[in-house]
C-alpha cells in the first residue's frame, strides 16, 4: 500500500467509474448472459505473475458489465431501490481507504460514537421517540441487512424470554406476522430454533388492503396461550415493498387508520417485543407528509429502515433502533480475554460486537453522516418526493389504458399492476402477465419484478433509482404497452 | 449520482485517501480520545441545507481521525492483521460503484459467477481437496467475517440432524472445540439455540502446545453418547490469532504432527460436521512449505479463511468452503414470489442468498479478483514470508534480551511473550505486563494487545500490517524495551 501508487491507480478508478456512469443507459438493465457465462471467458487459476490495472479493467469492461444487473440504472425499476449516491460512494471510499475493525469502542472510538450519532440524527429526521436515540438505554445500530436487523432482535427476544422462564421454553415460543411480512423473518426464526408452526403468519386480505388486523392477532394470542404457547415476538411490516404489503395503508391523505397503535397496544399487554420493519418505507418518513404511515412506533421495541434503499446510501446500511440495549448484548456479547480494555470494563462505552451477529464490522456510518451533510435534509426529501410524483405518474399511465388494471392503491413509489386478460380467465390472465414481465426484461430497455397477490400474478414497478427521471418513466410505459400491444395482437 | 460531480468529488476523495497514508506515521496508532469525546465536536442534528465536500474532509481529519484506531499503521501490531491494498481497496471502490446487489444469480450474474470463480481460484492456491471447489457438490462463498462462517456452518449440521432426528432433538446436540477456540463459536451456539452446556470446550494445556487432543475428543463423544446426548458438530481453529492458540503447532520443519487428520477421522466415525476455522493462518498456507498446518482439511466439511486478515484484501472478506453445499442450501434458504426466476427455479445458478444469513450482499468477489491478478501468487507468497521473517527478527530480539520470556513457540507471524517478574510472582508478573502494554499503547507510538493463558497474563506482537518494515520492527521493540526499563526501575 504505497500512497503514490495507491493515488495513480485509484484516479484512474474513478474516471472508470465515472465513465460507467455516463454509459450506464447504454446497458440491458437486467444482464442477458447465460448461466455459466463467465467461466468460459476467465482463466481456471489465479496467475503467478502481476497483471496491470489496465488488464483488469478491460475484463470488467469486456467481461463483467455485460454481466451486471445495473442497479443503478435509471430504468431499473424492479425489487426495490438499491440507491448509490456521491455521498454515499465517498463514503464507502473513505470506509475502504481507513479500514479499520470497528468491533469495540477502542478499536476505533470515531466508529462507534460516529455510529451513535448519526443514527440519533437520523432517528431525529424520522421523529422518531426519545427512547431510541442513544441518550438514554436505547439506541441505533448500523447493520448489514433487514434480515440482520430482525435477526438480532428476535435474538434478543428470546433470550430474555429464556433468561427468565429457562431454556427448554424455546420449543413454546410464538412468533406472530402478517402473510405478507418479510420472508427474512421466517429464516431468523429457523436460525434462532423457533419451531417453524410457531411462526404465525396470519392472513390478510384485500378487505384490509392486506394489512394485519389487530383484532386477529389478540385472538392468535390469546388461542395460543391456551394451549400452553408462549408468544413473544410481533413483526410489523410498515409498507414492504418485497413480500408486497402492508400495515398502515389508507390514502395518503389519510392519517385515520393506525394499526401500528393498536399491534403495539397488543403486544405490550402481552409481554411482546415489538419489531416495527419499514425497511423500504422509511425513507419516505423523513418527509412531515409521509410520518404518519409510522405513528404508533412509538410502542415498538425495535425499529428499522434500510438507508441503502431509498436514502442514497450505498449498501450496506440498515438502521435498527432498540429503546433496550442491554437486551441485545445479553443475548449477543462475547468478552474473551483478548478483546478486553479498560473502557470497555469499566462500561463507560458501547462495543457494537455486542449488537450484532459478526465480531468484525465496517466503518458505515461515514457514509450516512456524508449522505445527511453533503445533501442536507430539504434535498433529501426533495429527493422522496421526486420519487413518489413520478410513481404517481406512472399510475396515472397505466390507468388510463383500459387494457391495463392498478391492482392495489400506489404505495409511495410502488405502483403495482397488471395486464388485464381478455377473457376473465385468472390462468390466462397469470400467464399472460409473466409473459409480459419476461418480454419487456429481455428487451434489456427496462427491468421490473413481481409478486402474486390473492393468486393474482401482479407486476412492480418501483421508481427508485437516483438518476431516473419522468422521462425513463414515459420510456418504460412505452415499452410495456408496445409488449402488450404485441402480447395481445398474438393471441 | 451526476457523472462528473462524482469524478471531480472521488478524484478529491482519493487525493485525502492519499495523504492519510502518506502520513500515516504521524499519527497515534492507538486512539488517544476519551469516552464521548465526538458529541462534543459534532451538532446535535443533520443540517438542512447542504454543506461543501471540503467542510466534511475537514471535520474528517480535525475530529475523526484522532479518533481513529490506525489498524493500517505500519506500527500497529494489535489483535490481529487487516489488511488493506492498493488492489484491495480498487476493488472496494469498484464494488462501490456499481453498487449492486447480488443475492440471487439474477439480479447480477456476474458477481455470483466471479465469487464462484475467484474461490475456486483461492481453493487451488491453498490446494484445497477438489470436493471444495464449485465443479462438484461443494463450493466457496464470501462470506462477511469468521463469526458467520462457523455460524451458517453450524446452522447447517444443526438442521441436517434436525432433519433426521426431529426438532426436539435440539437440546441434545454436543459441540466440541478446544477452549482455545473463538468466542465466535460460543455466540454461533448460542443464536442457534445449541444449550450452553452443551457446547463444550475441552481443556488444552502446554504438554499439547495448546492443541486439542484426540484422545480427548474420543472420550467427550463416546461419554455424551453414553448419556443420550447427540455430538454433531467440531470445529478445530487453525492458528486462531484471537483467542490465542491451536492446533497443529510443531514446529515449522516439522509436518510430523498433524491432529486435523486425525480429529476429522473421529469426526467421520461419528457422523459429525467437522469444521475448521484458519482464519488467520489460512493465508500463510498458500507457501507451499506452511500448506502442512492444514493437511488434514480433506477429512473436514467446511473451511474458513480470512483473506481479509493477511492477504491484502480489504475488510471484509471472510472466505468459506464446504463440501456439501447443499446442507447450507437446506439451513438458509427461502424462496418467496417477488425473487422467483426462471434461471433459479430451472436450478441452473448457485443463489448465494442461500448460503448466507443476509438476503442481499455486497460485489465482494471483485477485490479479491483483484488482488490475485494486480500482485499474481508470488508477490503474494512473498508478502506473507516477509511477515514470518519479521515476526521472527523480532523474536530474536526478545530472546536475546534475559528480561523478557518468550512464552510459546512463535507462530508464523505471531510472537507471544513477556516481561519476566523480577520475583518469582506470577500476579507481580501481570500486573507488570498489564502496565507495560498500557505505556507502550498510551506512548501512541505502537499498538500491541494481550491474552491470558494457563494464568500469565501474555504481550501478542502480531506482524502484518503491509507498511510494516524492519525498521518499525526495531523501533517497536525499543519503545517496549524503554517502556520496561522505566517500568522496572520504578519498583
Amino acid at each position: 500500500m504505497d500512497s503514490e501508487q495507491l493515488r495513480e491507480n485509484a484516479h484512474k478508478m474513478v474516471d472508470f467509474i465515472a465513465d460507467y456512469y455516463k454509459s450506464i443507459e447504454n446497458f440491458p438493465v437486467l444482464s442477458q448472459v447465460e448461466p455459466g457465462y463467465l467461466r468460459e471467458l476467465l482463466p481456471d487459476s489465479a496467475p503467478n505473475q502481476p497483471e496491470t490495472l489496465q488488464n483488469v479493467l478491460d475484463d470488467v469492461q469486456a467481461k463483467i458489465l455485460p454481466g451486471v444487473t445495473h442497479w443503478q440504472s435509471p430504468s431499473y425499476f424492479a425489487y426495490y431501490p438499491s440507491n448509490s449516491s456521491v455521498a454515499g460512494f465517498l463514503g464507502e471510499m473513505l470506509s475502504a481507504g481507513i479500514n479499520m475493525v470497528g468491533f469495540s469502542w477502542i478499536t476505533s472510538p470515531a466508529a462507534t460514537e460516529l455510529e451513535m450519532i448519526v443514527l440519533d440524527w437520523l432517528g431525529k429526521l424520522l421523529k422518531l421517540p426519545e427512547g431510541f436515540l442513544s441518550t438514554g438505554q436505547g439506541g441505533g445500530v448500523i447493520q448489514g441487512t433487514a434480515s440482520e436487523s430482525v435477526l438480532v432482535v428476535l435474538l434478543a427476544a428470546r433470550d430474555r424470554v429464556l433468561t427468565k422462564l429457562g431454556k427448554n421454553a424455546l420449543e413454546k415460543l410464538v412468533v406472530y406476522a402478517s402473510d405478507q411480512t418479510h420472508s427474512a423473518l421466517q429464516k431468523a426464526c429457523k436460525i434462532g430454533g423457533i419451531h417453524p408452526e410457531n411462526c404465525k403468519l396470519l392472513k390478510t386480505d384485500s378487505s384490509t388492503n392486506y394489512a394485519l388486523s389487530p383484532g386477529l392477532l389478540s385472538k392468535a394470542i390469546s388461542d395460543d396461550i391456551s394451549t400452553g404457547l408462549i408468544p413473544f415476538f410481533l413483526c410489523a411490516t410498515v409498507l414492504q415493498l418485497s413480500g408486497y404489503i402492508l400495515i398502515s395503508v389508507g390514502t395518503t391523505s389519510s392519517t385515520a387508520v393506525d394499526p401500528l397503535l393498536a399491534l403495539g397496544k397488543i403486544a405490550k399487554n402481552n409481554g411482546i417485543w415489538f419489531h416495527v420493519d419499514a425497511a423500504y418505507a422509511g425513507s419516505a418518513c423523513i418527509c412531515p407528509e409521509y410520518r404518519c404511515y409510522i405513528d404508533g412506533v412509538e410502542e415498538a421495541d425495535s425499529f428499522n429502515m434500510n438507508a441503502h434503499k431509498w436514502l442514497l446510501t450505498n449498501f450496506d446500511c440498515s438502521a435498527l433502533w432498540v429503546k433496550d440495549r442491554n437486551a441485545l448484548i445479553q443475548a449477543l456479547s462475547t468478552n474473551p480475554e483478548f478483546l478486553k480494555n479498560k473502557a470497555s470494563q469499566a462500561n463507560m462505552v458501547v462495543d457494537y460486537k455486542d449488537w450484532q451477529i459478526p465480531l468484525g464490522r465496517r466503518f458505515r456510518s461515514l457514509k450516512l453522516w456524508m449522505v445527511m451533510r453533503l445533501y442536507g435534509l430539504e434535498n433529501l426529501q426533495c429527493y422522496i418526493r421526486n420519487h413518489i410524483n413520478l410513481a404517481k405518474y406512472f399510475e396515472g399511465l397505466v390507468a388510463a389504458d383500459s387494457r391495463f388494471e392498478v391492482v392495489t392503491p400506489r404505495i409511495f413509489s410502488l405502483v403495482c399492476f397488471r395486464l388485464l386478460p381478455p377473457s376473465n380467465n385468472e390462468d390466462h390472465g397469470n400467464n399472460l402477465n409473466r409473459d409480459l414481465l419476461d418480454a419487456v426484461n429481455s428487451s434489456g430497455k427496462i427491468f421490473i419484478s413481481h409478486t402474486v397477490l390473492s393468486g393474482k400474478y401482479i407486476l412492480r414497478f418501483a421508481v427508485g433509482a437516483p438518476l431516473t427521471e419522468e422521462r425513463h418513466v414515459i420510456a418504460a410505459w412505452k415499452v410495456l404497452q408496445d409488449e402488450s400491444t404485441s402480447l395481445l395482437g398474438s393471441l
